[in-house]
């Protein structure tokens, strides 16, 4: 509802309009009005201020009804950019994307998490900085900056909040660090989340109900729900890694000191673990990836019980949470169908036939890349927001 | 986006202005002016075509700071009414209620759900009808309909979809049914999700993120999350009475012909099981709630065991939702604090310790009250917003 900047009450609203040109189809200001129920007159005076705001360009003609053919817009995804960091435990991958969600130039490097906030955003910034300068685009074009980090997050301040893996960041104002770099919104979120997102926004925006997990060192899951990444009241959603597994021993004492956990259980290092002591030299996810890939049946085995594991856990969240789709991502789900199928099997056996009548079992599609994707889709969801366009356009129109 | 009926492009917008006035705070031109970063002007003629509507009404003045006091204006409650319904298996609850979501009327019949949706809504409509007359509110004065119902139901079209106990209901169009009757929008749910938001929205609303737990005949859920209803792809989200519950005998056969299912062990039919063999005269829920208000030791041991096993399944729904308040209702809810008592042992027990850092276990505060309550706020909540207001003001102002 803001008139910053001197914007008429006809242009309050612009950003409404926006939003029907924002999937990227190019349409004529006659389809607009006709979408929008606006006046033609008011369609077009706020193309016109999307025109000179820059986030909107011509895109061709449309077919003549007789007449100069009308001229099409859409979303000029070039008009700035976004900066997305995706933070691991010991990586850290900066990205820039067009307004699109397209990765312009990208860039992983060695990073410890552990060094602490002030340390990694700097890092983080600098590789920001460079690759920025090599796509000839000045710090003033970045839109706003997102970043994922493995830990809890309240995401309506940005701050980590009891991140067991992230010392010293915990209550830290990362939106604050960021911006002492960058200009526009800083968003924070879970890594897991983002990853959710980004499957969400590249693959499956049709389903609108979403549930990945993520499997390697550790299992945890992001869950997206009519389309809007659902968080919990601290930010800890979906976190799976200690949830009792039905029919697991009591035996399996967990990291966290209850037992029979799912991450105890199905998680790399106890798969690993199982293996070593049946004399197989496996270390790590890759290395149950790379025994699963040479066809040891012991791996293969020891990959699908876990798979049975993640199934029995998944057959409460898909009655709880009713989605389209699960996405099974992280190191292990490299080892492809071995693991889906023992989801697959306790899954459709335990979950009501409602809740499985169009349930979809998927490997990643985004893979590593779904963190960055989905930190970059936070953004632009925010900055191509209805309130926030009309601030753009009022700033740009001054 | 509607200019429906000549509105002005300054009024399209009045809707948004309109939300600072919902929540009852009695604001005056000023302080809307000041909340909204509107001209005030703009204010002024958005308040002006309000007040016209019947949608606001002035309420009193404020103190004044030299000159003539400024007149406050709040939502007007009793503009129009909505018509709420409950159907259980057995029961229909008709109410009618203000904007404000306040009950001015309300009837309760014995009804059979397997009568069918053409006897069952003729009923309930009729029911309505005689209502509004008592009230001296015509039809017309109906914003909306909202209907709950024992069984899941596609939001978006109102269709109940596979619904177990409701024979000749599935896919049946209820917004069609009930539009014969009365006008306005028509919004169908299911029930559990209904009684989530009846307590959100009377006692949680600073929550944001609700479980609500029905523990009767059956076991089901209702989720509030970031303060809206989360109903999954088919409309079937919070299905907890099939979950397994970790621990549970493998020889407890569930009536949907899997194992160790929470209903099997949780819900009324088995508690009461469990006591009549051995050897007490009780049936049913409310049996249960008696014995237990007798002081009868089996049935305490027996309800709080019932607890520790949805406590169980509870914390799997702690770690993966993350709420901040667990309202268990439903007539074993009246078992107070023995079933309560076993749900906190294990949730705080079994999930991780960020999850539970401000977590609330409390019994339901608006009891049977809830579904109505809630039917009523999904009502209020659509034809109070944003666009609906639009198009109410513009058909008010033609």
């Amino acid at each position: 509802m803001s008139e910053a900047g001197g914007l008429s009450p006809t242009l309050v609203g612009t950003g409404d309009l926006f939003q029907l040109l924002r999937d990227g189809t190019p349409r004529t200001r006659g389809e607009l009005a006709r979408l929008s129920s606006l006046a033609r007159s008011t369609v077009t005076a706020r193309v016109d201020a999307l025109l000179s705001s820059g986030l909107l360009e011509p895109v061709g003609e449309a077919a003549s009804t007789g007449g100069r053919p009308p001229t099409r817009f859409a979303l000029n995804r070039h008009d700035r950019v976004v900066l997305a960091i995706d933070l691991g435990a010991s990586h850290a991958t900066v990205a820039v994307s067009d307004l699109g969600g397209r990765v312009l130039g990208q860039r992983t490097v060695e990073c410890d998490i552990a060094d602490g906030p002030v340390t990694v955003v700097d890092l983080v910034a600098r590789i920001g900085v460079e690759l920025l300068d090599e796509l000839g685009r000045p710090s003033r074009d970045v839109a706003g900056v997102g970043i994922g980090v493995p830990g809890p997050v309240e995401h309506a301040t940005g701050r980590p909040a009891n991140p067991p893996i992230m010392p010293g960041w915990h209550d830290v104002d990362v939106p604050e660090l960021l911006s002492r770099h960058f200009g526009g919104p800083v968003l924070v979120d879970n890594d897991v989340n983002l990853m959710a997102l980004g499957e969400y926004v590249t693959s499956w925006q049709e389903s609108q109900h979403l549930l990945l997990v993520k499997v390697a060192t550790g299992i945890g899951a992001g869950i997206v729900s009519d389309g809007r990444l659902m968080r919990g009241a601290l930010g800890s959603a979906g976190d799976l890694g200690h949830v009792q597994v039905a029919g697991a021993s009591a035996d399996v004492v967990c990291r966290c000191g209850n037992v029979g956990c799912l991450e105890a259980v199905a998680a790399g290092p106890a798969i690993a673990a199982k293996l070593q002591a049946a004399g197989l030299d496996v270390t790590g996810s890759q290395g149950i990836v790379d025994a699963v890939a040479a066809g040891d049946v012991a791996a293969l085995r020891a990959v699908r019980e876990a798979g049975r594991d993640l199934g029995a856990v998944l057959a409460t969240c898909v009655n709880l949470l009713n989605p389209s789709v699960i996405v099974i991502g992280g190191k292990l789900s490299e080892a492809g169908e071995y693991l889906l199928a023992g989801v697959r099997e306790v899954v459709y056996q335990r979950s009501l036939p409602l809740a499985t009548h169009d349930l979809r079992i998927v490997s990643s599609s985004a893979g590593s890349q779904a963190g960055i994707l989905g930190a970059s889709a936070m953004v632009i969801d925010a900055v191509l927001a209805p309130r926030a366009v009309d601030a753009y356009v009022a700033q740009r129109t001054v």
